[in-house]
């Protein structure tokens, strides 16, 4: 059982905390457990999936994994023209919401949380054949991790709500008599939330805006990539059925499934009903929505371009390897990758002696080879290419600057179609502009410039107009370091040092690291932190 | 000694608290303390006001007095042209500001708040002669009471930023050895922002924005209504010297003083440097902001329809002696002014019996030339008219229904060219469209409806559309009680029920009642909430 107020402890605390082990094993989770989400997941596949979606008329299978597999499942779609009536049902349980004031949501949400905690395995192959991911990533950032950043919203929407008292005797001190009041404070929802999925990460990115909003009193329509359903529509599912067993109205959430190119979204994102939105992906819709969905407010995330400054270190070995994962992993999928090492044209200082900008990527490429092994094994840590774009951008960069690293294609030995794909490495010259825009999938760049303080200053440059996610350093000067945390506080990026073990510049632990900080032009919002939640609901007083 | 955490635990308590005696006695404030603040004030009339404002060219005197004098104090005039100058001035001392921390910054701004209250006779006499409140009022409202806003603000920005700890270790257990990372988290300022000032309140709408902004590590431009400069410029000069003799720089607050007709607010407003704007005023430039201020969160608080809903009492003398009093007070020009009693055509029920609209106001009228008496007492209640336009508001109101009491132009004693009116009540149908607009100044509409589900069906109807900063009831029927509870949280408005006493509907306690919600159209955030503050900083970690 999940004890929230220990959950909210640890939001103050920082240190780390989870509420849902992140091994897979038969050991945590019971010899079965595996066995049976698989048996689960396999049961969706080709069926009319089990959802109630008021307005919805025809049904559609959008997804197609990244691994090969049609899944086939079935989903009520949402056309342009369903949206009002999809709509009012949405808002007609928000009454009964509001009154059960946070405690009470706050329970809703953590059942639902543990009841989808009991699918998470089936979470986990959904996640793996809609993203892409190997299915230990998917079991974990899009299944318990994923849990334990929604838990992580519900705390801080939690502790929001109970900044204030829910009730108070005013009494002020008069000279004939004392003048007293009582008074109610209530939270009260901003209105509907709306929350547009992606395709990477389709639980991960969006747990924290469904229970923020869900426990802050908002009604909420999830409107999933089209190619990432199974794991949201299983996330509506659960959520349906613990709120109709715990006496809510179920269409507090629903789910809103397009055709691609239905343009679904943006019907519902200038819905005038829509107060709430959360958005995980590209910068032009991002764009669109904030200029065009003006009823509400946007918490989005979009591109970025990730940097680390290559200054020096006592432990290359440590380092590369720290690198040569975080590159390796998800192919570089993920929206926290580093995608520029900066270095000095000259080479670094290291344990190893001066190496030059070459060797450094000789030296990233063998640790890669050595981290991937033999196929079997590299496809656990690469998974499968989401995009069919993204190999087209592969070759494409080749073109930008020196190859140090060459991408290779492999063959997944259990799925023949999935499209796998090694990282690369370009060295270009600070003076190159293919640096400066997101390249997403396995591509990095090594940006040779004339000095660390210039490395920090294309650093500065670079994320103060494109924003970014995550941000590192390696050195051993302190005063390098400490420019680097100047200049990071400047360009509102969170920054990690010198990591040469087991924790990787692209991961970020719930309860304890900020994901994104709201500071720069990747993110106007970050997981999770007071400015999340507390926009989500008012204080409604009354006095007498 | 301002306790910053007893005006922390004030916030989450919301019983009584005031750091700032309200009363002007010489008993609190000491002997002599008026009469050199007045002295104070005098020797500020018609020389150079003693600022720093970097870039500005000429000086400007915009300032006459609703009671007549021509205050002819001479500020730097910034001009379209200049504000490039007077950004790069006012973000220099940001860095500093920053490394500051949530602490340091506190005490400064806390020392600040003392500094001003060092001079709050002063301040009054500069409130007075800008807004036309009466003097009692404007040491209060405009004094210790916007004081005490200033404060919750400041404890609000503290509490927020230290939500989360400045460090932290995390640990997490391995299989071979615990991952061990240090942490730290720094609040960080969004950027520059722009306090907009309005004519009526321009300390006590404008310390919860200059204070939560100043706190939270922004650097802020006062920009000043140009009919009400001097308070505003009091406050900004007090800041530039608290701020250097702390060793911070003076500008991280500047003064921005145009000529009437100068738009310096839509200059400043949209340069790419300012990240929040604080606004009171019109609905006009209001949506302007948020229309054009795109690179900023705007925080404005604009027009409304303030409405009472009046069922039934047992207590008719006290309801409408606390009508009066709320209508008489500055001749109705606060923002939470009531505007529309909404009564059933029938009557309401008394413990003075049935008693007809035409009764009710009837009685109105009688309760507020009672409460006024003599016109020396009258204009220490009603102060004088801020704007040219009222009285011809005033005048054209007469022709929108029957009026029940009419206003009346008063001779202030002392100011012969003061302007001076009392409160007029105009009885309109519920289908009258004269009511759903906002009619600043001592307008106020008996709208008689079918019945008083009637009357909660055209509270929410208009509240709905346009807004409101306050409502009321006064019924001895729970039911009724209850619909209007719940018709105010659909709406999202401040409710007061049944006030009969020293507490009026248009009056908020900083420290327990919240000034507006931030839930309907009147205005998009509260005084003062965690919202208010929680978006005017992010927090930004770095990792080890």
């Amino acid at each position: 059982m999940i004890n929230i107020d220990e959950a909210v402890d640890a939001i103050r605390i920082r240190d780390h905390f989870s509420a849902f082990a992140e091994s897979p094993s038969p050991r945590v989770y019971g010899e079965g457990a595996a066995e049976a989400g698989r048996a689960a997941f396999d049961q969706l596949l080709g069926g009319d999936f089990d959802i109630s979606t008021p307005g919805a008329g025809d049904r559609v299978s959008p997804e197609v994994s990244p691994y090969g597999l049609t899944l086939g499942v079935a989903y009520p779609r949402v056309a342009r023209d369903d949206v009002d009536a999809l709509v009012s049902a949405a808002i007609a349980g928000r009454r009964a919401w509001r009154e059960a004031g946070p405690r009470r949501r706050t329970e809703v949400c953590v059942a639902i949380l543990e009841a989808l905690h009991s699918r998470v395995f089936e979470l986990a192959h959904a996640v793996q054949h809609t993203s892409g991911q190997a299915f230990v990533m998917a079991f974990q950032a899009g299944g318990t991790h994923a849990l334990d950043r929604g838990l992580e919203a519900v705390a801080y929407a939690l502790a929001a709500q109970e900044f204030h008292p829910a009730t108070a005797t005013w009494t002020k001190p008069g000279r004939k008599q004392d003048l007293v009041l009582d008074k109610t404070f209530t939270p009260v929802g901003r209105g509907l939330a709306l929350l547009i999925g992606c395709n990477t990460f389709p639980t991960w990115n969006s747990y924290p805006g469904l229970f923020a909003s869900l426990a802050t009193g908002n009604p909420v329509i999830i409107k999933p990539h089209p190619h990432a359903v199974l794991p949201l529509a299983i996330t509506a599912q659960v959520c349906q059925q613990v709120l109709a067993e715990q006496g809510f109205d179920p269409h507090l959430v629903t789910l809103a499934v397009e055709r691609d190119g239905d343009g679904l979204a943006k019907e519902l994102a200038v819905h005038e009903a829509v107060r709430l939105i959360d958005y995980t992906g590209g910068n032009e819709f991002g764009d669109w929505l904030v200029d065009n969905a003006r009823q509400a407010i946007v918490f989005a995330e979009q591109a970025g371009v990730n940097a680390v400054v290559l200054d020096s270190t006592d432990d290359f070995t440590g380092m590369i390897n720290n690198l040569a994962f975080s590159l390796v992993l998800y192919s570089g999928q993920m929206c926290t990758t580093s995608q520029n090492l900066f270095i000095p044209a000259a080479g670094i200082e290291t344990d190893q002696g001066q190496l030059s900008p070459a060797e450094v990527g000789t030296a990233l490429g063998r640790a890669i080879d050595e981290l991937l092994g033999p196929d079997e094994k590299a496809v656990e840590l690469l998974g499968a290419i989401v995009n069919d774009r993204i190999p087209t951008l592969v070759e494409l960069s080749r073109s930008y600057g020196e190859v140090l690293v060459e991408s290779r294609a492999l063959t997944h030995p259990a799925f023949d179609d999935a499209v796998i794909r090694t990282p690369s490495l370009i060295m270009v010259d600070e003076e190159s502009t293919a640096y400066e825009q997101e390249c997403f999938g396995p591509i990095t760049f090594l940006v040779t410039t004339e000095s660390t303080s210039a490395s920090i200053h294309q650093f500065v440059r670079t994320v103060g107009e494109h924003g970014a996610m995550t941000a590192g350093v390696h050195s051993t000067s302190e005063e390098v370091v400490d420019a680097m945390r100047e200049a990071a506080l400047d360009v509102g990026v969170a920054l990690s040092e010198n990591l040469t073990g087991g924790v990787y510049v692209n991961q970020s632990a719930a309860f304890s690291d900020f994901h994104g900080t709201g500071a720069n032009a990747a993110a106007n919002a970050a997981y999770t932190d007071l400015a999340y939640v507390a926009n989500r609901f008012h204080v409604v007083q009354s006095r007498r």
